[in-house]
């Protein structure tokens, strides 16, 4: 759990966390537990992505992966036990918060499960192998990748107190910067988007996602800056 | 996740959930989302431990193992997603229940993770090949098992609105008859407890630990009869 927890990565997902907080107002460190909970739910998917069964990874972010490097049954039970301890953290999260622990593992859930990451993991896996499809790529986006960004903007707003409108113009900013952080992540990599879309396609998509996303946190009553600069960084580093 | 669930097996968990919940004197209803959650938790273990890197069972409960039937990476993420989808059930716990959905959660999360479940099946794992120690089948017990149905009868006391002494009543209950179930196994399947105890010793430690169990809930304020008959029903088929 801790090896692969602590080999890096970009923690895009909790620093969204923090940010969204901050957003609406609050201070970041309201939404502290919460982002690490969602920073294990996501390392616990890329270590299960990684099995041999799955994709079949030997490295990430330059390290062996977690089964190479602990052997596949470990690694199984570690991810298993990073997901569950992502919902003790929550759990944890003080009666007394603007957002109740129920309420952040709902979100968490919802965006995590059959209907999330999840869903979006079986249609890929339901896709190897056949000609890429526009709308199946879209799904397989929407909820591989951007449900838990998603979600981790929306938690953050909920930790932050977010009123009903706030939360709705965090949903729509996670929306569009899933999707594009997604697109980018495509681009540097030269994969499914770019193959179905073109390049230039792909980079103007992208450009129009990160527009939406900053236009719909412009009336939050807190600092927007760290949303905005997250927004035009993820398209930045893919053009 | 349908197929796995709907595969039969005794519901010990949700029973054990509800009838600790009418033995604090409340509607076993009260404990019915908590205990459909512990058993599609419980069944992702199952999904999980089934697979060709941990046991690599064929064969569960007279049927094809999720991963024979589905494939080995739709049943890992059946199992991801099941586990997922008892947190996003405890969640759903109405907010003037007697316990708080976060408390559910914590108390299913400690029981589930490296603490716990998981906790016994890294032990288990680290014990094959190797000679069977008392101490160590001990610990296995404890937690790959027991921590469960202890926790099934605590959050079914919880959802009946427990006192803390009840509360400990029935964790006692717990503890002693989840030991007695997996004696109870161990003697049916001719496994590890028999082969480190002997027949004679095992059938004597599980009598003793329904005697425990029993005893500790006596002064509960409810109908106590189902846990008794749980708990003697246990001892009863391995005798």
């Amino acid at each position: 759990m801790r090896y692969s927890v602590m080999a890096g990565g970009k923690r895009l997902r909790p620093v969204l966390c923090l940010a969204a907080c901050e957003a609406v107002g609050a201070a970041a460190d309201a939404a502290l537990l919460p982002g690490l909970a969602i920073e294990i739910l996501h390392t616990y998917t890329l270590i299960h992505d990684d099995l041999p069964c799955m994709d079949d990874d030997d490295l990430r972010r330059g390290k062996p992966t977690c089964h190479v490097k602990f052997g596949e049954a470990t690694a199984l039970l570690a991810g298993d036990a990073l997901l569950t301890l992502a919902f003790e953290w929550l759990a944890e999260v003080a009666p007394a918060a603007p957002s109740s622990a129920a309420q952040l593992a709902l979100e968490l859930a919802r965006a995590a499960g059959s209907q999330g990451v999840i869903g979006g993991q079986v249609e890929d896996l339901a896709a190897e192998g056949q000609p890429v499809d526009a709308a199946r790529l879209d799904y397989i986006h929407r909820h591989k990748t951007a449900a838990l960004i998603r979600a981790a903007v929306r938690m953050g707003g909920l930790c932050g107190g977010a009123t009903p409108a706030q939360l709705d113009a965090l949903t729509r900013y996670g929306e569009a910067s899933g999707l594009a952080f997604q697109i980018a992540d495509d681009i540097l990599n030269a994969t499914s988007y770019v193959a179905v879309h073109g390049l230039e396609r792909s980079r103007a998509r992208a450009g129009v996602l990160v527009r939406e996303a900053i236009a719909a946190i412009e009336h939050l009553p807190g600092d927007i800056a760290p949303l905005r600069a997250l927004a035009e960084h993820s398209v930045s580093r893919a053009s």
